[in-house]
């Protein structure tokens, strides 16, 4: 049932969408990326990968987090697009002129009209009643779930487009552990 | 790919480990898990939904971590079952005679050899090569989805089990964000 | 240098709002704290440390974060009292009609102006230019700094006034590690 | 009291461990931190500066943790010098030949026995019995205050060394709060 949801959602979203993501991702700067609870540990799983494959990322409220500049990207994860931290983040990072991306099921939302580009993952929620998805899936398990694999389906993209060989990608995996 | 990998890993656990871990976890008195980079931030996604399913959890390292008692159970998220920070964090818990269940794929690893119970994901890797599953992704990416996956199909067996009101799951989360 | 700036400034804090603090703290019934970066951090130290003694403490955006209620106290520590996230997360606290302490230095603020109770701890700034100890310390270090010696000193008041046991207070540390 | 502890703790570090402690952060390549609990907030607080004044640090955990090579240096605060997760990364980071440092008060630890340098910090406590001063505060409160200060101290001579403009720090300060 999880696996049947996932695959109906990722199919529905926009592939030009995801090819701006692409562009966008490999023209940043720094990528920083925000979002709360369990839709902030799929960003980090994402952070964690972009930084493998040589993407310099962060999230916002990292020990080691720079300045965003207008050479940079932030990403928003948030469903509603009106989660009130990464709300109150992007409009922030409007400020400092830097790119932003939503990446949400709502796009009639706060975050995406901040947004140079909107990814949407069509989970229906109260907030995001026209999204084609209804699941069985306890609260926002399915956009959560989503985000992830969507994120690891990009860095996989972005692999195979620069050919980089996955073997050399163990020499900049954190060694300490 | 991704979507076939996972169907193809997660038939692939053991159904009678699946309904012996649920047993574990609902007999618990607390549940604390440890695991390193991506594969922790799967697990804390799990601790997340354990708390808002009425199940107390929490991971080695929180703030807020209590004392480890031999009424609890420790969950061991590790591949190899032989990464430094698990092993050494499993070795005290079996001190304090905790439960100790590990989720990996190589079950000939030093934690697989403390624990009360394993669950086997089976991902190939170099300390796994007889898992049946050999992965295209980069990295453990594979091990990492399943493991999300598997803890969210884990929490919707309990809510099922127990027919919890999904509805009401929303009273328990965390309401500040 | 520091420590004579420490004490500068520590002597400032108004013992009022001292035992003010003290009071709400022991009548809460669950302590959230909000800040960011390395004041943040000061207030993670007081939180492990409540724990301690006996006050259920945590933090917002920690993953067994529990909902707010209105007999919660969220503590927010903000030098200025403008800072995004603290200033949102205390509107929302606020609708959840929980109470509010702010520990800062600029007592006109966002922040001020919602709480029920202001702990000044006067370090000047742009934005609390009549505070009374200016720094020789980069950044808001004396701040941070003060505010963890200051959390420490009413961990240490608590444990006096209620004559607890120093010693029994391993039995609720962390022991994994 | 606290401050008076802090004081005595403070003025009996080994000078001549304090300036070879800057030589080698100076000269690192990269700078990783490890510790547990309070500890570890005070390193944080620490890695959190670093980065202000244009020294590379990171921590053992951290999302976006790179690979240690033999240029870079890992500083190991514990106290006892034989917290479990601190003693096996030091292992692991001698394998790959980088520097260590031990900031603790049990200078007979398996965690001196593998540093480059040592720096006391002389809390008294059950492993480190002939240090000089005995804590009328909780637990370890006061090897995590003197920690947080000395660490800042250290900087604030790093600045006053290379004439840092303090202003300009906050042109690399985070800019997303």
């Amino acid at each position: 049932m999880v696996l049947s949801e996932l695959e109906t959602v990722l199919s529905l979203v926009d592939e030009k969408s995801v090819n701006d993501f692409i562009e966008i991702l490999e023209n940043a700067g720094r990528v920083f990326v925000v979002g709360v609870g369990r839709t902030q540990l799929s960003l980090l799983a994402f952070v964690k990968r972009l930084n493998h494959i040589g993407i310099d990322a962060t999230y916002v409220g990292a020990i080691n987090e720079p300045a965003i500049t207008e050479k940079d990207l932030l990403i928003v994860g948030s469903g509603s697009g009106e989660t009130a931290i990464p709300v109150a983040i992007a409009k922030i990072a409007k400020k400092h002129n830097a790119k932003i991306v939503h990446i949400g099921s709502n796009m009639s939302s706060s975050v995406s009209s901040m947004a140079d580009l909107t990814v949407r993952i069509p989970c229906r929620t109260k907030l995001a009643l026209d999204s084609e998805v209804e699941s069985q899936q306890p609260m926002s398990s399915l956009f959560e779930q989503s985000l992830l694999l969507f994120a690891d389906i990009v860095a996989y993209m972005i692999i195979q487009k620069n050919k980089i060989n996955i073997k050399d990608l163990w020499h900049t995996h954190a060694n300490l552990e």
